[in-house]
């Protein structure tokens, strides 16, 4: 009378949905299972089962096409653009190859860096282009093999352009970009997903347009997964190349490329490039508002919504792939109107998830790094493990030296100009100090008028889950007490909750109340005197830049301050306070107040010897209040210190 | 100002106080941590840093001594008596060597056997004690290896009495108790905990007083870790005893043995071994009420708690240790009367935890075994690693076969008259039996007028937690719901609450409503449509003899269905409903009906059909409700299945 049906693992088999193998007696002893709670499939699938998913589900998806940027400056705001315009939920994003930019090396701007970034450090599915004519097999194979090593996992192959005006085939060299995917496939097997380019209109160097679907559905036989097409535009033009594709048998996905036009000389300069020729009608409309930017913006994002509207209701599309020539607004807005623009992402754990394979199961951190992720990452990247379920022995490799401090991702995005007006032109006291804490809290603009919108230790505004705190921040940070990082009680909220919620719907998450500050050794004292009050309740850690150390947490345990309850899954708890990554931490954030900081005054100025002292003499501090379903009484521990300094 | 504290961790080091070492900077690199929670400091302890620990903090303890049984019925009984007697908290039992019984072998009765099932099955820290007189050095080392593979750590290094009449010395053999304690030492280093006994009157055999507390001195040399006495009348001659010992430079730990008198002749036997003499005044009491067994009992209490309380009150004696030869009265009125008794003794974890060394990180079991926990400890005895925070890759090994099922120790401890009283001389369908599930919920007595006071899937009476769903399981048994397992949701109860609490205080516990019933194809047709109404909200695993498996669970992840929160602490999560461990449970709770059911009656019979009946067609099914803050809708469901078959 029952169906005999069988769940099986999505992290190693989800693509196959072959079911049928009998659970007999014997089948606890060869069941594969997922060694980790996959809480976000899409994190352990690859990108060809993450689009064939959305596809069998009808979700419609987007990727944004980058190409690297020519200074580090230029890089470190194209990173900030990564983390903006991944909050909108690509499905992934893609890196073009700069044959001339030395694309393969270490350099902060090159196409392997900045691929390496969106992937580890932005937490971005990314596709790598990757051009192989004039190129030997071996530098190939180095950079395919960097590529696997950064953690990338998602190859565009492409011939690229010919560097001499007259272009011949080299005998056993790389002539097409056919030759890149079989060397691909042929080196490293199926490690790699493989993207290779369509021409709608045809290639313009093709025989025919025939032709040119032959090529490329040998370079499908060969090993490609899906194609992404050049820009055209109109819709007929895509579908109609669909068609042709399907009737010659290629039947893996083809993605549109969209080029949403945002400016004159863009749009010139990309016909050029790719040899297309722009609509009479299209011109007609340019050519007299050619300087009016916005008014071709509006334009293009006009012209692009309605052609994706027409390819989407094909009912033959399902995601876009969008030429944004590193810009935001045109494309962004593109996606807003079309409704594929996530406006509220889920969060799939309340940090955000690197996307190196390596890092698939990591699902605890120390809440220190909450405010600086990528710096986590950085100093965690040599780690082979990366601890799951439990804050465990894989947290003893030691954290990476502040050495590399400098590294262009770590750097602050605002220059010094700009921090001195937040911070101060010059330094009276430590009051001045505790001004700008107090200042970055409540939002107001301090006595010179500017607004604190980051700090040393917060490289953003503040969080929206912090504002819940925001009265008694202020309240302590104005008496000295420096907060850098915190947060609230939580006693079973939905997962759903748009501000502490986080993981899957249907879920309950929780947190413990959790305050870090700087302070003088003087209010240390009294603190720990009234923390006697809360010995069973409160966990602390003190410590000062030597490493003078004063806790009561048990035996160097780590404690959990946020978790989450979620239908059919083992607990999740994503953040702990950890006694020993604690002191890596510390030396972090006490170095920020030298590196960001003093390092804006001249030596030996009073504003500079102001910091250098807070740096010397200051404890920084840890609260946890473990009692959560009750009111935070972090607050009546601080207001009991200063009650005993009065 | 502040002073530089520095915590180590308890599983290591807790019995050094060196403290002193300094954290600085570097620290998180050579940091030593602990890999697993230490919930309850005492199961990484070893006895010895037991015994030290309370002796610091000042709590009273007592021990507990058991003889081998010689019948393998006498053994299941006994195990029985571990369990309720360990019940008071113990800080130790331990088991006598008889070398006429082969103490080493595999017999069910054997001191080995009876210690390892002590150490294993019961959870009870145990001293397995060892005569070396007419041994070879080859046979000791054997035992010891022996008791070392199967997770002992403690022996009660002793000589024994020698074969013959007369003793003679052996050159190179073990001739005295100190022999084995430097054999001990060298073979196995530090591994074991060695105690070695005192004679508070002098070894009987001793040239004197003076030189038996020398020879007592040369066995603590060796390398004895502390002192257990043999029985003694007065608290003065321990006393005394005591401050000799230590005038010598004896400063381990010295444990009186306390013989309550629980019979003339057991006293006059005990006596006679001990070569010891009874006090005239305690002959004057006895002699006239020796035919009175609870007389003298009475008076053996009396006398024995007197003599505690003054060796208490001296202030010398931490521990007492009990010579109970394997009855339960005197000594628990004793023990219970000096306030030593625990009434309610803190559960670690929601089960009983192994004391095997290898099992020590052991922290998350599937709930399918909850009312059969040795049986899974036999059952995952091969395990190399055992889960510890996430029910994961550990949990691939198989399970052990149940081919061993007879095992002594998992059989029924009731006689087969006394199963067919409870579960019916003859059954006439089955209707007869869901009679038989519901008076072991409800206690009433069956239509023959007998409680139902276990079932084969419950060894024990009801749990108290279970009470609380005591009427709805009632309901739902009467109608074919034929329930052997249940939890009710539980939303962060105190960690010390009477009923569900568990774990060390000043934490909150948790549960998810779990059911787990038998029943018949009919329901289960009827409970899967209503079950998609609760699609998101309750998660199922139904399946057959056959293994035809119906889940929505996903990817074969573990569901978390106990937890707890405690300050300074990660989520310890104890009980999972497992997916794949569930197939290997289904073929045990399947086998039970017939192993322990159906063959109460003759082949071919009516009887034994209807359970082969039910067997062969019925579902084993298991249902959580995910959301554990709401009422528990599992009765709803179940409701919901009645209508609409109705």
């Amino acid at each position: 009378m029952v169906n005999e049906t069988q769940h099986t693992c999505s992290a190693s088999s989800s693509s196959k949905s072959d079911g049928g193998s009998s659970s007999g007696s014997e089948s606890s002893k060869d069941s594969s299972r997922c060694s980790t709670p996959v809480l976000d499939a899409d994190r352990h699938e690859r990108l060809r089962e993450k689009m064939r998913r959305r596809q069998d589900s009808g979700d419609k998806w987007f990727s944004l096409e980058f190409f690297p940027p020519r200074t580090a400056n230029a890089a470190v705001n194209l990173i900030s653009r990564f983390d903006r315009m991944g909050a909108g939920g690509p499905l992934f994003i893609d890196v073009t190859w700069h044959p001339a930019g030395d694309p393969g090396s270490d350099k902060e701007t090159s196409s392997m860096i900045i691929a390496n970034t969106a992937v580890n450090y932005c937490g971005l599915e990314t596709i790598l282009h990757m051009t192989c004519c004039n190129q030997t097999k071996d530098d190939i194979t180095g950079h395919l093999q960097k590529a696997k090593r950064l953690g990338l996992k998602n190859i565009m192959a492409l011939r690229g352009d010919p560097a001499g005006e007259e272009w011949e085939e080299e005998a056993n060299g790389f002539n097409y970009a056919v030759d890149l995917v079989k060397h691909i496939r042929n080196e490293f097997d199926d490690y790699f997903d493989i993207c290779v380019a369509g021409y709608p209109k045809g290639h313009p160097e093709a025989e025919s347009y025939e032709a040119d679907l032959r090529h490329l559905k040998e370079k499908v036989l060969a090993g490609a997964d899906f194609i992404i097409t050049q820009l055209f535009f109109h819709s007929e033009t895509f579908l109609k190349f669909m068609k042709d594709c399907q009737a010659i048998g290629i039947t893996c996905p083809i993605i549109p490329g969209i080029f949403p036009i945002q400016g004159y000389h863009s749009l010139r300069q990309l016909v050029k490039l790719s040899k297309l020729e722009v609509p009479q009608e299209i011109k007609d409309v340019i050519e007299p508002i050619k300087d009016n930017d916005a008014a071709i913006r509006n334009y293009g994002v006009e012209l692009a919504v309605s052609m994706c509207r027409e390819l989407l209701d094909s009912g033959m599309v399902h995601g876009l792939h969008f030429y944004t020539l590193n810009r935001e607004v045109a494309t962004t807005e593109v996606l807003k109107r079309l409704g594929v623009w996530k406006e509220d992402p889920r969060r799939p754990l309340p940090w955000a998830v690197s996307a190196h394979p390596k890092r698939r199961v990591e699902d605890v951190r120390p809440i220190f790094w909450a405010s600086r992720p990528k710096s986590y990452i950085y100093r965690t990247q040599e780690w082979d493990d990366f601890p799951n379920g439990r804050w465990g022995n894989s947290s003893s490799p030691a954290f990476g030296e502040l050495k590399d401090y400098y590294l262009f991702y770590l750097k602050s995005k605002s220059p010094r100009e700009e921090l001195l007006k937040m911070w101060g032109e010059e330094l009276t006291g430590e009051e001045s100090v505790f001004e700008v804490f107090t200042c970055y809290i409540t939002g107001e603009p301090n006595k010179n008028g500017h607004k604190v919108t980051c700090m040393p230790w917060n490289d953003d505004p503040l969080a929206t889950e912090t504002n819940l705190l925001k009265e008694q921040l202020e309240k302590v940070n104005r008496r000295g007490i420096l907060t850098i990082n915190s947060q609230p009680n939580i006693n079973g909220k939905p997962s759903t909750d748009p501000i502490v919620g986080w993981g899957p719907s249907g879920g309950y998450v929780f947190q413990k109340a959790y305050l870090e500050f700087f302070t003088s050794s003087e209010i240390v004292t009294a603190l720990l005197k009234v923390l006697k009050k809360y010995e069973l309740r409160v966990n602390y850690h003190i410590v000062n830049v030597k490493g003078q150390n004063i806790t009561n947490a048990p035996d160097l345990q780590p404690n959990a301050v946020t978790w989450g309850i979620f239908p059919g899954r083992e607990i999740i708890q994503p953040t702990v306070v950890d006694p020993v990554s604690f002191l890596s931490w510390k030396d972090e954030a006490f170095a920020l107040w030298i590196e960001q900081w003093a390092k804006l005054y001249e030596e030996e100025s009073p504003s500079r010897m102001i910091i250098q002292y807070i740096h010397d003499n200051y404890y920084l501090v840890n609260l946890v209040d473990n009692d959560f379903p009750l009111e935070n009484c972090l607050w009546q521990v601080v207001d009991d210190t200063f009650e005993l300094l009065n």
